[in-house]
């Protein structure tokens, strides 16, 4: 049975309270109990984690190796800022595929930059709170598809 | 019944056989034709046109209004280029989602900026074929919430 | 009695219901309407066209060369990228004025740049639909002078 | 009856002397001339007044609220460079059209560039010294018209 | 009694000892028992935290919400490169006022550009420990009078 | 007793009236009552001035050379384009404490550079009208402190 | 026995006649008959289009493929702004040679880019007319040694 | 007998005890008094002003016409920033010869740009005081010379 | 006895299995372990600290005063992007030598710009593991030398 | 008969043996040999030298004044950085061609920008050896049809 | 006795035939004549050399320690794009004045920037020939000024 | 036993007495007679050559090829600006490691940028005249453990 990890970066522990007319207002645990609703669906296994820190999400990033088959990336605001994010991606050798709620392109300019895009399989971009669902469909069709 | 259009634009009726190690080796029919099975499913119809024309494309964005509910849009090159196919998708009124096959962020720094993301509703990329199945799945259950 | 082209470029058929607190509710037809009494007023003939193709649009400036005395023309979106279209003003040989319907100044900052404008004789910007009236009055008015 | 402040900016007081074969030779006294004989057939006043100084146009931009209707200002180099007069533009609470005797984009690169433009109603670009009568006719269209 | 949070960020319990020509040799306890000092006379309360890890600042930020009224911000580097700061500010709802011990215009061409002072209220920079008494006078002054 | 010269720019005299919803209601008048008020308290004097021009700014700077001690200086829309404004900072030997009655990151980007900043001794921005008090009180605080 | 492409871009129709100074005096059907002539002499055939369509030179260049041995391209004014032609010249896996009359590194610096080059295989430049020629043996040749 | 206008910019009245490590110890009088002994000696009449205010310049040199055969400006900071000054040299007909005490090339970066200098005949900067003798000696060679 | 704090920063552990083909297969223990034989023939101690966060890394440089005599540092992804390890680096007040497995100016070119390198007393790179031994010797062969 | 001077710049006496795989296989000798060859066919005469040396290059081409026709040049690595070879084709006062062996627009970003290209009549780039030989053809034919 | 050193750069033996226009009839044995003349006047010794060569600029440079008290140099086109003649002047320890026959500024844009200027004392541009002599003084009169 | 070519580009052999504040007071010669002595050391031979010339430089690089094992290059001011000395690292098809005495991220921002560094294996740069024998420590480690 394939795992995939959930990472959720920086501040979006917040989402359903922070900004709603920007972020929605659909909380994590719920984005989180519908992806192990869909996550039995699609027969695979996830497994959630939010982390304010860089550093916490590279280390999952690594503990992923071998542990997981694939993994969704919110990374927050380090999506424009993080070299260090990039290259754990990288390193991590796994299938990720990026998340966001909004559309980065309808907002400030320093959001239409990414550092970690280029390093991810996929990009799934202002679908709000359903984006992690189809993401998470996209990511465990690819693992099935194999290298094409 | 809602009526999905999916317009692809240049150069995508070479998909499969023009660079596959990039673009992959599933034809424009054929992802057509899964649009279809899926759309069935998601108890929606889709209609699919593809151009090597920016007028074209522009004009079935304007010929979309009132007659269909969504579009699903592979603008090709003409993403990283074309103010007038924004102004085009923002003068339909209609949800738009931009599908890209390859993740942009991969490849040349010219197709990491995009004139016509900001006016779209959401990004799919780097999937392959089978983003598109996710863009008609994201906008499908969009049009079904209504604005949140 | 001098023979002016109108050209209006992508998305223009749209004014009236495209986003209307942006571009007004004035239709184009009422524009080329109001053209027509200006110029019979001013002694001229007007001739209108409309394209979503940039290939039309230079087509028609080719074909205006001994047809006509000068040209009006609204690039649309192709104000900020069309090379091809800043040679075809070159190549007419006409004196050329462009139009907008909205000042491009106010607006993203993609639109602050022009590829056409540096090849037109003049530019009218801001005024909505009455521009296009000012514009003709302008191009019939350095007609009538000649070169100073 | 409508009245109209007529800003000429730094420079302007030697247009038919300054560089004729780029300015014209059309006077600064000649165009107040025939600015008074359209404003008198169009029903309004207007009352002219030139000067080097930014400080002296941003005054008369503030003391313009409550005695004029509306602006046609010509801030000449001020254009690419001043925010200050950007400011009393958007102070001044009135609407304001720019006008340049020449076609800014037909000359130096930095003069591409405008801190005013973005504040003004709308701009007039390279009519020569008729441009004034015509950004003239229509602030008066668009006083008549109302907000639209 | 209003509650006002003051956050370090990383380097600034170097304060004092750390480049004092730059700097000054004000420690951040005085910084901070100077801070309570003030608070009393202001009748607010003040918590102070620092922290080397943008993680734990942004954390203390979503914890703020309903324990304080407002914050004051000095994010020592973390200013110039950390989009996930800035989205922690907004999301916390509270008035922000960022602080900055030196000015930062007279240093590196890189501390000129900031992604926080976007999001937060006000800033306060050049005046030496002295600043953050400036900025808790301001705060505690904007909350009294509220929105204007 | 010290000598303190508070300088308003460009503008600046139209507080209360221009644009309130970006500038607060106070006017020019109550700011410069309210600094008197507050200067007695901090045993020194202010005197206050305020100009469109560029050069009497210039001039004011210069003059204060041995009659003031210190100066509060809003330079308005001249922070962004003036190198002769930076350099009679610099000229004055005198401490000049830069205030702005918005915070300029909030605004358009071309008010995110400063030439002023650079050459004065503390910035204070964003807290309407009573930043003009903190600066004075930054600026008595550090004349009594003196170089540290 | 070879068959080569020639494809023409917008406003290479009115060679000859368009800024004969800029392009020279020799018109469009006078290059494809000498270029005919050449190709007799190389043992090669040659098929000329003109289009001021991108769509059309796109398609063309699609079908190409089987059809030619290899294409001599002028995109005209695309050549600066056009990645979907960019993409077809790739799509079409032959060998395309982009030939230009005038040099584009003696002109506006808008010319000095280009998106269409980097997909060539060779470029010719500057020669005027007689480019194509010189362009048509280079290809011959290059098809003659085969890979090197 | 020729005559020769001198233009000193904002901040120049300072010279001497401006920044002294910087522009040198010699008083503007000083300068002034050895500009006309000089004069005497290359048999021409130099007259002296300076200016903290664009207007003023700009007006000086519209006077200058007529009056002067030559101009030597020292802009001062607004050589940096100034379109409207760029304008007036042209506009005023006459050699002009740009001096400055230091060479800017040697300071802030922000100096190393120059609106005015490609308007003027030539540029003399960095040997202080004794700048403006030799910006003397050229002009009235020119002069001597007439066009070669 | 020298003692010398070796800080690797995030993705480092990996190193040997990630990416070799770029990293090379050393690992981090093996790199760690050569480092201590190299100390003890230089007659000095190493202690060795890896983590993935900046604030880790913060506090190690912050700790290392007084306990350390200099730092070996390879700040991995954080390099291009952290200001606020730049300004540890400089307030550690040790001599700091950068130490990079690759070169980076033959990767990406955000891997070209560096924020700590301007703080670091030297630069290794692309050496592979054996730069740190390199980078030790430089260290310690400073340290004895002391400043000169 | 016609004298032509091929000169080519540093790193080409390497050809053939300098990464081939870039370069190809075909030695400069060959190439100079082939030259000669065709030369004698269009009834000219060629003269080819190499060096490493910018000063070199500009002294042949100042010496080639009256004694050659026209140059062929490939200046290499300089194309990209040498003002000085720019002003030494420029002032030598022949018809320069310029010539590449790759296309410099399929290689990395600095090579895509050009000081000597503006000075050049036209330019041959990405046939390898044989570009030569057709930039030779296309000198010639512009010497025998003049200007035109 | 003083004795100056000064040094030609690449293209300026071309003097007086190269582009007359831009550059002015005198030669360069012309100029150097008339610097013997105007050194015998002002009591020093000049010494003149041409070089196209980057390396022998530089070598004369270190040369000229000891056996010169200054130098005036023209480095033609390296000018803008030498950072080892830029060292060579700071090597030298010598003041060297920088003189161009042009004003650069009224040129092309790549030579509005310089790597040497800011390494130089002073820089005479745009007096033509006669530049030099105006260097000459301006050279003599700083030395015998000594450092103020 | 491997052969090292130690290559010192311009300004070189001014070590020790060229700013020493910035370069130390090591001289050349003593650097080559310790990299004689670590040679002897490390049983390899070095030959050492230093040239202001670019192009003396690129052949040495080239007559390197077959002669040495390796090559110790510091480029110097070339560093910057030199694409032709990138081309001849790359073609002498040696291992080159580039060593600067100085860290150019402490200096001008144009040191922040390299042509050399991307074609070399590895870069030792600010610790002064002992990094050369870091960077030949290195060299000759790589070339014992050959490509891994």
């Amino acid at each position: 049975m394939r795992r995939i990890l959930v990472l959720h970066g920086p501040n979006l522990d917040a989402l359903g309270t922070r900004e709603p007319e920007t972020y929605g207002r659909t909380t994590l645990e719920h984005i989180d109990r519908d992806l192990h609703t869909l996550a039995a669906e699609l027969r695979c296994e996830v497994e959630c984690r939010q982390s304010q820190h860089e550093g916490v999400l590279i280390e999952s990033l690594y503990r992923a190796r071998g542990a997981f088959d694939g993994v969704l990336l919110n990374p927050g605001g380090l999506t424009h800022t993080s070299v260090a994010l990039r290259d754990a991606v990288l390193a991590s050798g796994l299938p990720v595929v990026e998340v966001h709620v909004t559309n980065p392109h309808r907002r400030e300019s320093f959001r239409h930059v990414s550092f970690v895009s280029g390093a991810c399989l996929a990009v799934v971009q202002g679908f709000g709170a359903p984006g992690y669902g189809l993401a998470l469909r996209g990511l465990v069709e690819k693992l099935d598809r194999g290298q094409d």
